[in-house]
């Protein structure tokens, strides 16, 4: 079931697609996904070099209509479900890991409208123009850096601060924000295209070079009464829990992107090692591909790349599931079910790490020349699995598995 | 489908069961295997001190229709497929690992009839009969020790000779067997009830103590032309592909116990944190249980272990369905599935030693007293993870993932 | 140096040994604990089975000269500094594990008065009659577990309470004590053939079986003036800074016997891998010896033990150092040796589960076979390891390197 | 003993140093190392971002005496032995990784023409040279690249072929080189400064991105009798056992500064987490100096390195014996030190790769910005470990324990 579920009823569908052409579309979607993969792998090297923007490829996210994957197919989205979505998500990173990442921000911050406002009309609204014009949906929320600031000016609003970080800041074509104003906080979209908003190309990371995560600012950025996504609230007010969805999801991005980048890396050292690396001269074998220690490797890292996507498939449901009991969904369920994705994130971190480290020692010396850029996927998870410290996460899942306590719901947990 | 379904057809069924009566006995099944998993836990220490044949704990699974949950509904069976037989080996193997060696080795050697006959009244008449009295099955067909020798006497034949290890020697109620007959090979089904079998018993190893796996000895045993299994064959003779779906299914066997057992070494840990550890001197925290290192370590062990199941279910699924094809399933659709109960198998085998090892590092000094037998689960899986080199088994998927080449089936691949 | 330096002057030698002398004595005594070890291993699985105090084997030690190898040579000990015990230490616990730990425990114990005494003749005397006696040093002064106390009984005190754990119990000739006297601290030098100490034969762990770590109660046990080691104190009454050398060096016993321990393990298994395991099938080697996974690994292992063998002397040396300061050494000092101990020790514990662990995966499945009690290796370190929380010893490092923090000294730290 | 002793008699010493005025300028060594390398690391962003060959950094070693270092003082040298030189090229690689290397490299290589050739008045002369000029060594050996072809022209020779890496390349002032002579080997000892040799600049590799790693071509470069170090000779000629301490030497380089760099990667750590880490916001403390979870795994970091580092002296200490017997070291000998170096490189392959790749989870997601280029730690070992197999190095201590097989003598074992 779509996570936007409810708002079916106000809108009744006028050609329901039938079981057999949603199937035919989601193969066509993931046959796509692959496709756009194998050439961001084919040209990964130069675009982790180059460390620019993916306006291109997100263009072709766009047109492969892998935007709109788990919107309803009754206002034109694919239907997907989380579980089918993250698996997209791990698909692209085998190709480049900021594109996985990307997507999957996208999917978190263009679904989380539907859990999150009060209005279903809105939702719809805002969902409908999402598909209609494959926008993409970033995010100015980390509580960890609140620098943005709402003041009334004349019959409306502007908007100031800074973000020192806001993945896909030049690529997104719509923005989640909270931001002060007075005493309370304000839940904004807002469109990317206003006068005001600023995103600077500041972004030059060691890993997820191409995740367009720099800076923005916004300068007397004006803001409308219909740009609130909710009513004015208490900073200290518990959100829906619904609404707190988008950090398990969010998590279980992280842990599809890192496999994915690992599976990549794997499958590049394995054509490598085919077709590139010689024999070492003790080794009594003619072929490198036949060498048992390098055998034994692969196997091990296989089996560990496996373990982590079936965990992060097994998890993903665990959330679609509870997601799917809709606004009634309780505190205790979304905790057990978060306690799932943040195994999964404990999990997927320690093996992309471990295996997009190793797989040098499969390809050997020559593996390090410079142009190959091998070094790039233990660079991409290297970077991106410091989000939050992997020993709180354990440390959260220990504490539920002794002690019974569920997750305090933030943007980390 | 369950792996009997060829057997549907010459038998059939006059009152099939409904999904909802289907559903209900699995919910039976698996509350029965949950409660004798909490009652061998509490025995477990006794239970591993003296190592007995577990006499008494099978008859239990027989009372519980444990042994009979594979088997198709028409004839009495739970009708489970494998993913669900597999998951019941983990549940026991949380209380006593050996159990859950047991009960998964007579699923694969109860239902490896009804693959390898080619005559399936014979496999039906077989099954019916195990189901109706309950019927252990065991084997003794382990090929590095070729010891059983049939020969001809007046009417009939007799069997002698002897294997070094045969698990569920001593309880078992049949028991697969293969013997030299000339320079051809029998395979044979055979009651243990008749004169000339002896179970020796003379297992006592360090770990799996109730897998009561001591020799057998068969001494002028007389057999019959109905034992026969299938017609004599040369010893080179390849069996049907779907005759060698004992070795994946073994494996995810082993798979499934050694995660079981883990699974219960971290339960009892928890246990004895929250009752009796006490907090670190230089803690700071009033509760062994809120000690952050300890938290962040039962994380990471829950993390490995939720990894470790969920690739053992989705191989299960993937054998099951290869299985499922029936005698048209191909030697490459069997190596497939086959390379994922083995990915499956090396990645528990790595955790489950991980796991069990170290769970005294949350209870503390304390809990190495004798008389808790702690280390029981330790011995239990380090004493099993060394039925075939686990490096072998990461060669071979190495071998599948680098070079495509499928195992060659043997009763190791 | 020997620790006992400061005892020299009063005791003005008549006989001093020359260096030569001094060589041959200390090959003497490498010779006779090698020998010794040998002799322990050839009988390990037995006397780990049987688990009984190790009358006969100290006896061994005392006839050797081994319990008085660190005392001066001037009083007929062997003259050999910390570097040098603690290798014997190591070299033991290669026989068995429990004879190295009860051999360094000694070490400590009967070392210890000479920093801690106030009068340096008391000193001379209880180690002159310690070396020609040839007397085993125990001590029960867990300040975890405060249960002695001490009362005046007409022109003496009497000692009443039990200690949980107290190692060596029934083979130790004296024992370092500390009792409660009103609200005052009294330490004591004790005699165990007394009427009142009884040492309970109730030590029974899964590991170090032989280490005699019973409680010890004493009933009405006469205590004189003469007894005393030290004056009364208040219980938080710092003790002088060279008498808190007992804790490092202990840790240090701890990381070289687990190292001994792992030693002995591996020899152990290489043996069996050369005379007793089988090729694998598949492996195409005619000789367990030749196959390539089996090499690699105890490689690893050998190399992972020899770094750990290294920094266990490197830090051995740096203790010895501090110590041989004298009464002079500062709590600075003593912080900067303390911590390249605990260095050692955080990399004895991983390094010695490991190797024990997995020495089975040389061996292969038959190894586990209960007569040959291969596990011993790991349940000894598994039990011991646990003294103190590793994480706890790995934080106090940390806190040094990053905070510049030295250890509060106790008994732990 | 310094490993050019044999040359002490030929030439006289005028002025002996003595013992103090050794310590002294060992003393002053060290003193210069340390300060270089904390200068290196200081600017170890910059200089690994452009990646150019280290010309002023070597004249700096050059001006402090750090290359004539291990040279005897009878002709000017430090007088140092190995392990003080090994100890050397660990400091310099806290600095800077290349400079470590590109130091002992140049060890290895001005050391080499004293134990390999037959005319020590040769040898002799080579080596004042080199302390006088303070001449930099390189070498173009490498016998899997066999490219060198020396040709007879007039009264000379002539030298063409290509070496695809040679470190040093372009900073080297002398090269010992090997060369085809028909069916002959020419072992040549090169000055740099005559035309025909060309060092390509075309060194750009993902790690050791300062050790001018290129690649060399001779083009008519000529050649001259005195240019010869050793007599012609058949390409299967055995070497002197003492010519081919080269490897265990090169390899224990390889370990130091594997662990230097990895030291260097933990200090700059530390120095951000004081600096500049933020606690975590669940984590309850003020700094993040004072987390639990981050102390523990700096203690743990720290205690891996100074096993490492203790393995790499006594390694050295082990290589330096051997070596010091001079011209009748038996292959025994060298086989059982050269086991000690591999150790070394194994146990310091695991250690600086782990350290340097963990660092981060100390230091938090900030610090993956670009700026710090703090992941050249980790590229720096990964690249250089590739060397050689580590699993074929951990195969070669296997086959010594397990079958007392020393490894066959050449440029890797």
């Amino acid at each position: 079931m779509s996570p936007l579920h409810a708002l079916r009823s106000p809108a009744p569908t006028s050609i329901a697609k039938d079981a057999t052409a949603l199937a035919d579309d989601r193969e066509r979607l993931f046959a796509r996904a692959t496709a756009i993969a194998a050439d961001l792998r084919a040209r990964g090297a130069a675009l982790d070099r180059d460390g620019r923007p993916p306006f291109s490829e997100i263009t072709e996210l766009k047109a492969a209509g892998l935007l709109n994957a788990l919107h309803p197919p009754e206002i034109g989205g694919g239907g997907l479900d989380w579980v089918d979505g993250l698996r997209l998500v791990r698909i692209l990173a085998r190709g480049e890991s900021s594109i996985g990442q990307l997507l999957g921000y996208h999917f978190v911050n263009s679904q989380y409208i539907s859990w999150a406002a009060d209005d279903s009309d809105l939702a719809w609204r805002l969902s409908s123009e999402t598909v209609a014009k494959s926008l993409y949906w970033g995010a100015a929320v980390n509580p960890r850096d609140p620098g943005l600031v709402l003041t009334r000016q004349d019959d409306h609003y502007v908007l100031n601060g800074r973000k020192t970080f806001s993945t896909g800041a030049r690529i997104s074509d719509r923005i989640n924000a909270s931001a002060a104003f007075g005493d309370q906080i304000a839940s904004l979209v807002l469109p990317t295209d206003r006068p005001g908003y600023i995103a600077h190309d500041d972004w030059d990371n060691i890993g997820q070079r191409l995740s367009d995560s720099g800076s923005v600012e916004f300068k007397d950025f004006p803001v409308h009464d219909s740009d609130f996504l909710l009513p004015l609230a208490a900073p200290d007010a518990a959100p829906k829990v619904q609404a707190t969805f988008n950090t398990p999801l969010i998590q279980l991005v992280f842990a599809n992107f890192y496999i994915g980048t690992a599976e990549g890396a794997l499958a590049e050292a394995l054509d490598y090692v085919r077709d590139t690396t010689r024999p070492w001269i003790t080794s009594g074998v003619e072929r490198a591909a036949d060498d048992p220690h390098i055998l034994e490797r692969v196997g091990e890292f296989r089996a560990a790349l496996k373990a982590a996507a079936a965990l992060a498939d097994s998890a993903g449901l665990a959330v679609q599931k509870a997601l799917a009991r809709g606004p009634g969904v309780t505190e205790r369920e979304r905790g057990e079910a978060a306690i799932e994705a943040y195994e999964s994130k404990v999990n997927a971190t320690h093996v992309s790490l471990d295996v997009t480290a190793r797989v040098f020692e499969l390809m050997g010396a020559r593996a390090t020349a410079g142009h190959y850029r091998f070094d790039r996927y233990w660079r991409n998870v290297r970077t991106h699995t410091l989000h939050d410290p992997v020993f709180y996460k354990a440390r959260e899942v220990g504490d539920f598995a002794l002690n019974d306590r569920i997750p305090t719901p933030s943007l980390y947990s």
